[in-house]
Order: C-alpha cells, then sequence, then structure tokens
C-alpha cells in the first residue's frame, strides 16, 4: 500500500483542515470537548473508543494546536481558540445530519441564555444576502496549479 | 483489528454526517463537484487520487444520495441537493483553514455577482445575535445514553 496521501501539502484550505481534523475520530472529540469533557477518561467513555487510537488522536490534536494539555497526573486536554473556532463548521455538519439523515435531532443546541442556535447559512454583505451560484477564484496564495485548475473548472453549480 | 467504528449507528447528528462524509477524500471528491467537476477522470486529475479509491467514494457518495450518476458510458457524478447542502459546513472549513493553517488563502469564494462570501457565524434570533457559550440539551430523537450524557456534562466552553 502506497503511505496515506498528506493533504497537508495540497495548495487548499480544506484539504490543509482536513489533514488536521480530516477523520471523524477527531471531529467527535472536539465535539465533546465543547460539550465540556476534559479527561481521557471522559473521552473514552462518552465516545466508545480504543485507547490507543483516543491516545493517538489526542496527542495529534495537541500537536496541532487543537488542544492544550493541563495538570499532572491527570491530563486535562482544553481547546485553544483554534479548537474552539471549528465550531461553526461543526455545527453546519451537525445541522446537515438533522436535516439530511436523521429521523430527528438528537442534540439541540442553544446558546447560554437557551436560545436556539440558527442554522448555518452562506451570505454576502454582513448577512445581508444568501449566497447564490458560488464562485472560486485564486487567492492571494494560489500556486500555478490552482491558478490553472480554476480557470479551466467549468462553470459551477447554480446554488 | 476490530471492524471500523459505524459512525451511522450513533444517536448524533454529527457522527451520522460522518459516517457519509467523514474522510477526507469525500470532503474533497464533494469540493470538486462545487466548483464544476462532474467525470471521474476530472475528478482524479483534480485531486491525484488513485482509481480504485476514487472509484470506492463515488459509488459511496452515490449511494448516500450525496451525487446523482447521469449518462453512459462516461457517466457525470452531479451533486444532489443534499450534496450541495453540505456546502455551509465545507466552506466554514475551508475558512477555518485560512485562518488557522493557511498562510495566505489559495482560494476565494463569492456568490454569482462577485460579492465576497462571509466568514460563517454562529447566531441566534434570525442573525441578529453572535452565539456566546454553546449549550447542548437532548433534543426530539434522543435516546437515554444521550440523556444521560448531557445532563452529566460539566459546563460547556464559554465561547
Amino acid at each position: 500500500m502506497p503511505p496515506p496521501t498528506d493533504f497537508s501539502t495540497f495548495n487548499c484550505s480544506l484539504a490543509r483542515a482536513l489533514a488536521i481534523v480530516g477523520d471523524g475520530w477527531s471531529i467527535l472529540i472536539v465535539r465533546d470537548a465543547t460539550l465540556g469533557i476534559s479527561r481521557f477518561s471522559d473521552f473514552q467513555r462518552s465516545l466508545g473508543i480504543a485507547k490507543n487510537i483516543l491516545a493517538e488522536r489526542l496527542d495529534r490534536l495537541v500537536d496541532a494546536g487543537i488542544f492544550a494539555r493541563s495538570g499532572e497526573p491527570r491530563a486535562r486536554y482544553v481547546l485553544s481558540a483554534k479548537g474552539y473556532a471549528l465550531l461553526p463548521a461543526l455545527i453546519a455538519l451537525a445541522q446537515w445530519g438533522d436535516t439530511w439523515v436523521s429521523d430527528a435531532p438528537p442534540m439541540l443546541f442553544t446558546d447560554a441564555g437557551g436560545r436556539p442556535v440558527d442554522t448555518v447559512r452562506l451570505t454576502v454583505e454582513n448577512g445581508a444576502a444568501d449566497v447564490v451560484g458560488l464562485r472560486v477564484r485564486p487567492g492571494p496564495g494560489a500556486d500555478a496549479r490552482t491558478r490553472a485548475f480554476l480557470s479551466a473548472s467549468k462553470r459551477p453549480h447554480e446554488g
């Protein structure tokens, strides 16, 4: 078998994000942390995950700056600002699951005041309008291959 | 080795979503589709993915209703409404990569009129306010274990 593809080398911020949190367990560990879990044994109990897999994922997430380890000998794993910033993506994916997969939502999200979190939307002009017809163009970090790819792309989906 | 965990059995819409699009390749295939790619050979060229892996992922995404197959013998893979509905989660994750991983954004997203897509935000009351202090409570689809888990959770992160 060839080695797994290293998405961090792609000229794409989505792929680079997936290089860090592109497997289900990592996302679910971050999910648990947003629910207040911080101890190894609590992640293990919540997820029913094997110890060696959990240890490997937590080490990787600490190395990636998603979690900070705090305290000994029973360490806590605390989400960093970088880790907490994943929340819009996670909530958007959970809402997709609510709409397209689950019969009824297993969990409801609110703010501290109990107000329901809105469905995540793609907007322009500070939320004044919904995105219609996504377009993608090269950004300041685009390499030659990305530029060629985006100029060759067919008309994107008219969303 | 034990069989891989089946996230679709979790009482969690995020886990159920990850059961369908919880690997990097599947997300990047959907990404390419939103950029207008629809042919097997074009996905292959864009992603540098092995043929057997691409074929397996496309079959799974068709089975999951993310893509519809259209035309023979050179099939096109066309995103369904279910597939296109992944866009907010994908853009949110790409924006996270732009902010926390890439030095400069490789790609810029706009609507059909060229207006930049806003940074995805978590809001309440139809966008009137940003979410502060995420809370999670059992929804109508919660099972007994989810109810116990959520009532036992420590105070979540004050975002």
